[in-house]
């Protein structure tokens, strides 16, 4: 395989991780969303948590997308 | 591998990307529904995180989509 | 590995896309349905957040399906 | 790999697609049976969104059985 | 497959490692935000538990981004 083809390929896996990470991303809003509409008034004091979560997990999710992007198109 | 080949591969495999995201884009509404259900009183209240959190997981799959189409069909 | 053996493995990785998103539109729908049975009352007011939700997953399973059918038939 | 060989291998992929499909498919049947078992009075009412959850969901996995018979006998 | 190629496969593959460890990081926040609503008062002394759960999961996600960084532009 020639080092083009191993590029499109490489991006194709990675664009698959992507795709992972917004699980993880899903399962933090989904949760706490269920949590906050049982007891809404202490949402936004997990507020800070919640953002400091989805952080965390969108940046692996990014850096699957980064590689992905910069080999299919870069 | 010749090249016009992997661009096909990586063209499946990132819409397989775009698969996964959609099941954390399916948790976040599917959480959302099942507790507005219990507290509909509280479901406007939370609608910017919802749609926010929306927003981010379907960024993920969208990036997934767009190597998807973009070798597919570019 | 020729372009038109390619074109047909992609497809089939892309119709494997297409299965996933489906688990994230069962999701939604599932939990729709479990929480309009305990809040019969309330699951009109959440239809139009339902169809949103629906409609923005399904889509990701599209592009999943569009490339499959585009490379398998097209 | 040639074409015919190809065919036979994303006949198969495609095959795994429609059994992650029937993952959501069961995910939209169980929540609405757990549900109804403890709310039967309902049941009916939500008979129309649960035909409808249930066909948009078996249309991402007919896509993919689709493309998997087409291939593997087409 | 020559060296170079094999090395932005590998870098794909790392790739996919992110997106799995991002599903572990969301099912930490997750659930924490899930239970921190039921108790808001006990949130603040499980916060360093959060904290060092959410680390070391996060550092098995970096150390696949690190390899597929490195390996894809190093």
């Amino acid at each position: 395989m020639d080092v083009a083809s191993a590029k499109l390929i490489a991006a194709g896996l990675a664009a698959m991780g992507a795709g992972f990470a917004a699980i993880g991303v899903g399962l933090i809003f989904g949760m706490f969303l269920q949590g906050a509409l049982r007891n809404p008034a202490a949402a936004d004091k997990l507020g800070a948590r919640l953002i400091f979560g989805f952080a965390v997990t969108e940046a692996l999710g990014l850096i699957a997308a980064v590689v992905a992007l910069a080999l299919a198109f870069g």
